[in-house]
């Protein structure tokens, strides 16, 4: 058994965790940490563990955490890069949840998180843990820095076209949509059931955070520098990111071949039949990616749809499946559930 | 292996015993029946179970089922009762999730349902399949009647109570509410998400047909005939039930207890601490029903809150308890699931 | 033109006043406060007032509502009771929408809402401003305590039935269920949509501050204490209040007729049909109470819907009708709107 | 007074006209029809309309509209055609809301409504009813299409820079979310609140039939031939469209004062403060568009956020407001309502 544990069991990604590995038979939960519940039942702030989980609440302290083997950080930014060296010096590997390690160049993500970063040299030793892209290294990696939400959906779904240089890398255009978990569980106006219910809108499209790291992905991908327009939205739901993705055609190509061939052995990436729409519905809370590709009226301009539940595939799922890598354990234990329709 | 089939596999019933029973290490379903979408694979329909369910459908005659154990009846009333005589003399146990053979009574079922029944002497060989309170005749069955779910939030709530004989049985009050997936996958005005959505109202004031289903269940509790006011209503979500119970104290008790007692052995009912309130979000996709209860100012009003999924203890996930149980499975086993929070 | 100013202008309740008020062609609003967005343009805040508001936040100061006739307070409780009689001094009618002086009792009102009274004085003087019942007393009012939204439903579901003395009201039951704009502009982690969406649950069985405030109503309606057992729900909508209200019937009576009657002149509540059932959804952006009325099974208890939109006949729609009435404007006027549907 | 006909009252554009024909103060509503209802009392079926319409639904006869003098079509595709010839043969003026007279090639419309056209003779006299591009001709039009939800959404959007001719045109592209409402009050799958609830998916993405209207009104705005991709999807809610909309820049311009003045004059079409973003919340329920515009990391590609109540601007709303212009009542008589937040 793995020993596993969790700093920040609050939030979202964090009650993910839980939700995800009280079923993973190889692994135990052997601490939850949070600094504002420390002390409390788990099961009482999550009555949905109920049966499934008998853990406290720690605080968010290193020595609570020293017999594990894994930690997973589903924290805020900017924590994760202050506690993560004094785990990975002990030997206990150390997945990141949140954008800590996620960007190259710390001086771009200072720019982007508004804060300097406490530990830069340790940017380089973190895999980004995207499984489709980047298997092998996670499977050495001592510390994971998992994908953004968005940047899950938008780098699948673009990534056989840039791996075999198809369409103009100069003016891409991601189009995307979030449901209301995405912003996390804090207490904001904007987050309201009466202001995020029952509306749409478009936000942060001067910039969002999660630009420079689709920007970074892409650009490795394709092996040159990439122009992105990304717009990310608010729809109102709870979970799922649908990925509306522009692209223009350099080359003809079999766009469905193309698809199928790329993620013929990939799990939990399913390539629909042609003429296909993904629904987000048919992935909430399964860590599998659904992507339908089309080619309107036969025109240069491609249209390829992504969706992923953004608590899974887009954070704690895709954390797991970096984890079994990392541990040797099978790529998909834990993670072989069915998405909840309706 | 079990081998397994289901008759009507595409309403919401039918395709969350595939989203069940694609998990279950002892369950191999053989056979999914529909007559409209006959020759259609299964995850053609319902892309969420692509890579877990290679079967098409098949046309709902007997000889599609003859290979297996067990047959589940996801079908419209009026249906089961055609088949299930045909199933047993091949010594196939018949699992139905319609009203088929909820009612003892052939004429009140006959009054409610508004059609006559087509095999009245079937009904005697039919246990009720609530395992809470039927658990050895269910393990001898073999026919067994999956309950509503309106009368399985509501039977659960007022089983300590009319069990200890503590309360007022005349006068009895279930004001539950519903989520929308409880009126099937059927094309109907009502269900639209313009008509049903942002919008709340109680229906079938005058009668439901859960009404004759429930004073039964809780007669045949109490050994007495009980007075029940049942208003159903729809609540704009998916999936869930939230039973609101009132009942008049005859004699003084420790509620608490009472029900804590009662459900110590009960894996999947779950009484929650004191002060709790139940919340349907915290059972969705699980097997669990959730029971908080109170006397508010101490009055002589009790109020028993009781929730559940729908689709899965008030009818999937039952129904696969009673597979189990009529099998000499585990009784837990498959319906080991977490609610899907948030 | 009516000079009506608004303290407290950034909950629901102030943007649904400004909405309402935008179009009512004898009122001008002279000024809106806010502490936290003063000097903020209003349709800044509210980009659905572009066009309609050219305000700008004031602080709640006495001295910036000196020019107007009437002001409404949309504040937190606790506010209203400190700024009234400085108002009411100088001749300034004022409307509460808050709870300050919506209880008789000082001392009941000090154990529900936690805080000393600061003005307990001033309670006597005050009217509670259900028209349907208060009428001429609002006309000659200078101030005014606007019923809660929970009250108004369920006042207006029981009144005809307690005029006449035909149910048991010892053990009266009112079983509401509201939308989440209820819980007010807030961020509070249990409003977010992730938290309240797709979720149905009861809370505050124990005692919610609306239930002395509906036992007052409803003892002085049939002038003797009555027993009520008040749950109040959260449903996952924005607007709406549906009150499913139960009582025991004393002497034979003809239910629609009575209600029909009651009702006749009433221009805000609207008895539907026999056999109907009321829906939120019919009420949506309207001053209306929508009533439909049930014995179901000819039996002792009988079953009445009441509907209406907790902003509107709930709060600040109600709130104009009052002022209408104080201030000898017809009472409509500036109401007439009609329901959101769908 | 002005007497209007409603062909087709039982649809959402239908009941809209009657929501919004309610309070026009010079328009009165002197028949509805409704081949389904005729004989029904209107406010049976849409209790939000008791006390403000007193209709009793007749057949969709001509003669049962000749006293009319102008009259509505709120029907599927295909029954305008039949019957405007008629009753502006007697001299009514006929607005249609449906898509028979938008498409000004026969041939094109056949394609891709697939059945002919009965009076493809009239489709040269019907002006389209886009007042902010079309005012004069509408005024002098007897037969007015009413356009579509989403190409209204989108011609509006692009309006200003077509004009200008400041992009490149033939790679536009339309990324556009519609709430549920759009595809009618109809008893279909797909529409259901537990499908289309707390999901969210393209569709249509091979050709959907606004492609070719969107079409034509970008090119007849630019003067040139233009290329577009449209991508439709469905959002769960239930009245909104949000278009997000993206163009390559030819040459430098002010964007905001480019917007800003074109639209100075246009009352229904409100350009928002230079880094807003537009919510459709903001416009719901009424017949505003809001209009956002931006230019992401000062880059060559520009994005557009454009919201419409699909069932006001989109629709009933923006054929009232051609009534105005037909009939010479002042533009905005009947529509400035505000819209209903939250």
């Amino acid at each position: 058994m793995i020993r596993a544990g969790i700093v920040g069991g609050t939030g979202y990604t964090g009650v993910e965790l839980l939700r995800i590995l009280a079923l993973h038979p190889q692994v135990e939960v052997a601490a939850v940490t949070s600094r504002a519940d420390a002390g409390q039942r788990v099961d009482r702030l999550y009555p949905s563990l109920r049966g499934l989980c008998n853990l406290t609440f720690s605080l968010p302290e290193a020595e609570n955490l020293l017999d594990c083997q894994v930690v997973f950080f589903a924290t805020p930014n900017g924590t994760a890069m202050h506690m993560a060296a004094g785990l990975l010096r002990r030997g206990i590997k150390v997945i990141d949840l949140s954008a800590d390690f996620r960007i190259r160049d710390a001086q771009e993500w200072e720019k982007w998180y508004g804060m300097p970063h406490a530990n830069p040299d340790l940017i380089a030793e973190a895999v980004y843990g995207l499984p489709e892209i980047n298997r092998e290294q996670i499977r050495r990696a001592e510390l994971v820095a998992c994908p953004g939400c968005y940047p899950t959906a938008v780098q699948l779904g673009f990534l056989p076209l840039l791996e075999q240089a198809t369409i103009d890398t100069d003016h891409l255009i991601a189009d995307v949509k979030s449901g209301v978990s995405g912003a996390g569980r804090k207490a904001e106006i904007s987050s309201l059931m009466s202001e995020a219910g029952e509306s749409f809108k478009a936000y942060a499209v001067s910039g969002h955070r999660h630009l420079p790291e689709i920007r970074q992905g892409l650009t490795q991908i394709c092996g040159q520098a990439v122009g992105l327009t990304f717009v990310p939205h608010l729809t109102p739901m709870i979970r799922g990111i649908h990925a509306t993705l522009y692209a223009r055609l350099n080359k003809p190509l079999d766009l469905q071949a193309l698809f199928e061939q790329r993620f013929q052995a990939e799990y939990f990436v399913d390539v629909l039949p042609a003429g296909s729409h993904a629904d987000t519905r048919n992935v909430r809370g399964s860590n599998r990616c659904q992507i339908a590709v089309h080619q309107p009226q036969s025109g240069d301009t491609l249209v390829i749809l992504s969706v992923i539940d953004n608590l899974v595939k887009g954070a704690s799922g895709q954390a797991v499946q970096a984890m079994n890598l990392m541990t040797g354990l099978p790529e998909r234990q834990g993670l072989e559930t069915v998405a909840l329709y309706p």
